[in-house]
């Protein structure tokens, strides 16, 4: 019946059914997931309402998905369902180059738009690691961040307005014009459960005349953090100030061979861009401040192909783990700037406790952790290890003023540490807005509010 | 019984009835309003929540007003009701130094928070020309800009998190951390339709090194309009970028003596900030650009003093024009940058049909026209020609692919133009978010929201 129909609907070549087409959908980059219905792959918004209605009648769940790269299970099925998957709505619609901006699908790569666009000297700015995979879309549903959203912002500072579908097959669209509400903000980061982002308008900005790239080795975290502050505080802002300790340097280097130090306990990672002046005064400033606390080592990367080694290695070092654990789960909290030492320490407690081996890759302009967490998914001890130390470190970041997701969402891994960081007051007011857009709660249904909510506002159904 | 429950829980020095009291809250700077049946000054959060508990019981619809300086009569009651002063909230409550951040009550006034925080080398970037006496409550029901909201954004940006009092009198708070709905922007630019802020968290931000301002003349609109484009596609964001033609230049000089050549067709007020070497390499660049532009004259502001001078002209603009007129009428709206010389054309060519005297001073580098129609508002055919002006104006900036407003709201004024820049479906999208925070529709009922709408979801109840 369901098959029928959204065949019907799309046509066969759209709409997978069999156990093997099921299984590539059943996870994402978290543990847990579950088997899909059905995977249907529209072209058009179209489409995409056709499949919104199809699944009313039928009462099956959607989730919409990009490339399944979320580490919070946001993307996954998990008590059947219709995934929507994007791969075939990936095109750029419209280009605006006067304006700087384009209208996207959802389903187009993030980098594959910046490369679109850097002919006409424009690039997106938000850079999640996964930018090479990951899909605008996705970037929008968990309001992705990225190395350079410490000066150019996360991904709602480049969305200009959606296309979406709701729960009852109908399509709007919201701006972020000073006229009326601005509903923009809401969708963005809301995971698919408001709507379904069908296009979006997004701001491209000027290829910046110089790039710089500066490494800087640390005896110590501290010292590495605190200069992380100092270099704030001064007033710069460079476009990209990343912090990672020894554990990954050494990872990254066996892999990739990078040109990262593998000697320090932690080193600074900082770009810089913009007119060639500025960027050669703030090289300066920003050395002198790193020697003050205690940078050993100090490397300019001279060419295009030296910056470029550096950041590949940055964004590839997850996947570097591999050579010290068969799989990794990454934690992604914030904290005050001013707390990341004790937080560094904290995840170094919570990891040694659980006899867990830990590497710290992170934002660290934003106070944006992401600890690596080592285990074998084979064994059942380590995951449970791994569990509840991710657990830990959530709590430690809520104990200092931080929060429990910097740029990857709540989806169904962490619904539950919303009530530690929300009161029912503020979880019920988010709910009501929910329940304007998708009353029957078949939008990932299971993501984002708490499962055991005693609140019947914020419970589901 | 109103006024007497209002009494028993604010006390009397709280609550206004008598004539002259009321008439005070009659009208803000648009030309339209209407008594309100009580006026009501409250201290806390708990005072606002018991008003609109009061309200609720006794049917009266609820106004929320900061210092009554909107233009488009956000903030006056129209048939009865209850105006919110928010006169006695207006300290600051909270200010994190560190973390750049602070919570402040609706009715603290927009500089006053800047000069608060001066001695730690901060300001509070939005700076409307009203930000001798707006406040930021107010300025966060209009999400306000300013002259340096090229640069820095409007209100929204500056925005961490609100408290919000609902249509039920319940508390909440909103924020934009990454978990959970962003539902700080939705209210951000709501013009107390959807809740009433009782305080926010805002964003401070280090006071720049240094600050350079220029003057640059041209003969005629055009290359002005084009010398802005041209700045700003060089990938050079000066921190503010406004024009003034040669009506606004005479008169503001014939007031203030504030250094504008009075012989321009056009006048640019550039001021960039930063470091003292990124800002002396951006002013040749920017002279540059103007000189081939057609500048015929190019000034730099020496002193401090001379550039308070600059500001405090530009500021004042505004009221400059009384020497013209007893009365003046600003609109708002948006163009794209490049359609800058068509939509003054068409400014000048509205007046001129309608017989009204225009002078242009506005926000050129975010394309935000304001027109000062002048007028006598005792000669009913003025009032009458300059609302016709204004609404063509509208029109043109519509045509052009612009919008209905930049930083002022929609307020009474505007809500029937919604419907041009809006279509259905999408009003009654934001009619149902608005139904989620105010069902009965009691928070400011005849704003936004087109009054003569046929759909049933967007008219009022």
């Amino acid at each position: 019946m369901l098959r029928d129909r959204l065949v019907e609907a799309l046509g066969s070549d759209a709409v997978k059914t069999a156990p093997e087409d099921l299984a590539v959908y059943a996870f994402d980059a978290y543990t847990d997931g579950g088997l899909p219905s059905a995977v249907v792959l529209p072209s058009s918004t179209r489409d995409v309402s056709a499949i919104v209605k199809i699944a009313r009648d039928c009462g099956e769940p959607i989730v919409a998905r990009g490339a399944g790269t979320g580490l919070c299970g946001g993307a996954v099925p998990l008590a059947g369902g219709i995934v929507i998957s994007f791969a075939r709505m990936n095109r750029v619609l419209d280009l605006d180059e006067r304006n700087r901006r384009a209208r996207v699908q959802p389903g187009l790569i993030n980098l594959a738009l910046s490369r679109e666009v850097a002919n006409l000297g424009l690039f997106y700015a938000p850079d999640p690691s996964s930018q090479l995979i990951s899909t605008i879309g996705g970037n929008i549903a968990t309001n992705a961040g990225g190395p350079h959203c410490l000066s150019y912002g996360t991904t709602i500072n480049h969305v200009l307005g959606l296309e979406i579908v709701d729960a009852a097959g109908d399509v709007f669209e919201t701006s972020i014009d000073v006229a009326g509400y601005d509903l923009t903000a809401a969708f963005v980061g809301s995971e698919g459960t408001l709507g379904i982002v069908t296009s979006a308008w997004v701001r491209l900005m000027a290829l910046p005349e110089s790039v710089r790239v500066w490494v800087a080795a640390f005896d110590d975290i501290d010292s590495a953090s605190e200069a992380v502050s100092a270099i704030i505080a001064a007033g710069i802002l460079p476009t990209a100030l990343e912090m990672m300790d020894v554990v990954i340097t050494r990872a990254v280097e066996a892999a990739f061979h990078a040109g990262y130090p593998t000697d320090a306990a932690a080193v600074l990672l900082i770009e810089n861009a913009g007119f060639d002046e500025d960027v050669e005064a703030s090289e300066s400033a920003i050395h002198t401040i790193a020697v003050a606390h205690g940078a050993r080592s100090w490397r300019s990367a001279r060419t295009k192909g030296e910056r470029d080694a550096l950041w590949a290695g940055r964004k590839s070092a997850a996947g570097a783990t591999g050579r010290i654990a068969p799989n990794y789960y990454t934690q992604d909290v914030c904290v005050p700037r001013s707390r990341l030492p004790q937080a560094l320490r904290a995840v170094g407690e919570a990891a040694h406790e659980n006899g867990i081996t830990v590497g710290n890759v992170f934002h660290a302009g934003d106070g944006n952790l992401h600890p690596l967490l080592m285990y074998d998914k084979r064994d059942r001890k380590q995951v449970a290890a791994v569990i509840e130390t991710g657990n830990q470190i959530l709590q430690c970041a809520i104990d200092l003023g931080g929060t429990i997701s910097g740029e990857h969402g709540i989806g169904w891994e962490k619904r539950d540490a919303m009530t530690r960081v929300y009161s029912t007051a503020d979880l019920a007011v988010m709910a009501r807005v929910r329940d304007v857009f998708d009353p029957m709660r078949m939008l990932n249904p299971e993501k984002i509010f708490p499962a055991g909510a005693r609140c019947p506002e914020v419970a589901p159904p």
